[in-house]
């Protein structure tokens, strides 16, 4: 009876849609971690992913992925290109980030963090950067603290989806203030992805039934042993929570 | 990129052998809730299943299913029998259904729940009950609350695995007592199957995270507005949970 999964769990409508291009994967990959163009491309389909993200570290402190090394491997044409500022330490920085991206490779989806000490984005640069890039033509999915107003602030300024931390980048600690995390989802309606400290795939799950639209995981699939089996563990956690939610259920939230 | 799921997610060995029967799906439901034979099948498929587990009700005060609807609408030669003891309050109950059940229907794989109260198995009228159950050449699976002394007394008594309580029957709180979960399942080898409280797929996956060889849903399916939809999930967060394991990925212990 190891029979593929129901049909039930093939998602139909896209999530979001953004210039056309549509995201159904509920699964969000980063991989500024990886320096293997083969294992990248694995790792994107065990996930299911259909968005690929790439940056520009502005002081090449860190090891990068040649663009032409993962057109041939990985298939670039298969993913919606998202670019990302997870590197930049303040505003400006983001902003330069976001116009050379776009500028070498067209890419007007950003993903936008402002992150002067590494692991907390900064809720207030963050969204003054975001109406600049909004203002400049680009598709903005910030990240912040969780917070109601700054969400709303965000929407406001006319981003295309929020991002909430669930818990310090890179911590493995899940979702740590649930109550936080729904009242910031109660305050927009455009789409809300969960990100940061999801280590687990009970996590993941945990992030799905709180309602998120999408989940991002980066360490902890970058960091695994295996990372393709990991990221195959990463998608049937959001497909088991996204149906659940489909059913009306929710855990009770934690205190 | 929505593709099924990678190869890495199809189990490969059995995690239980009993009489020449397979066990490799590591999600078991309960069916004693459903009055709907085209509803069970349909259950156990989008499940995964591979176990169909049957029972009497000795005082008949329950709606159950008449096993030659079932039979020609499940498949049930596709499945594993095994019989369950789930009504029986008391040691004298659990055994007259297994026998019941073996001179009815040739079972010998026996899922031995006593429960006087309902919701909490009994663990030392469960130890004797196993043992004559043993005695009398059943496969035994006994239910007990957490504790190393009984699972090794449960185990030394020749039971082929033993089910814990994660929280009360249909209470959906998931595991409550992680530690004392994990310090039972350290004093045997025979496999440990959580059960009990899994309400959603958050708290399956956890379940396989703490290292359960397979979890047992019930209720959670079984009341859900599309039992179908949330065996599902719960199949997605099994293969998640185990996944992880594999990956050595296990979570801090909640205090």
């Amino acid at each position: 009876m190891s029979s593929a999964p129901a049909d039930t769990t093939v998602p139909t409508k896209p999530w979001l849609s953004l210039g056309g291009r549509e995201f159904h994967s509920r699964l969000i990959l980063g991989i500024e971690q990886y320096t293997d163009a083969t294992l990248v491309s694995e790792v994107l389909r065990a996930a299911g992913a259909d968005v690929f993200i790439t940056t520009f570290d502005l002081e090449q402190t860190r090891p990068s992925l040649l663009m032409s090394d993962l057109d041939e491997t990985v298939g670039l044409d298969d993913y919606v290109w998202i670019g990302t500022t997870s590197f930049a330490r303040s505003r400006e920085d983001a902003l330069l980030t976001a116009r050379r991206l776009r500028e070498s490779y067209g890419i007007h989806i950003m993903k936008l963090d402002v992150r002067p000490s590494d692991n907390f984005p900064h809720n207030a640069q963050t969204v003054t950067a975001a109406a600049e890039l909004v203002a400049e033509g680009f598709d903005v999915l910030p990240f912040i603290l969780p917070d109601p107003d700054t969400a709303a602030a965000l929407e406001q300024a006319g981003c295309a989806a929020i991002r909430l931390m669930a818990s310090p980048v890179a911590s493995a600690r899940g979702v740590v203030d649930e109550r936080a995390v729904r009242e910031t989802m109660a305050a927009v309606s455009v789409p809300v992805i969960l990100e940061g400290g999801l280590g687990t795939p009970a996590q993941v799950v945990r992030a799905m039934e709180l309602g998120a639209d999408a989940v991002l995981v980066n360490t902890a699939i970058a960091q695994a042993p295996q990372p393709a089996v990991l990221a195959a563990s990463m998608r049937h956690a959001v497909l088991a929570g996204r149906l659940a939610v489909d059913q009306g259920l929710v855990g009770p939230l934690a205190p």
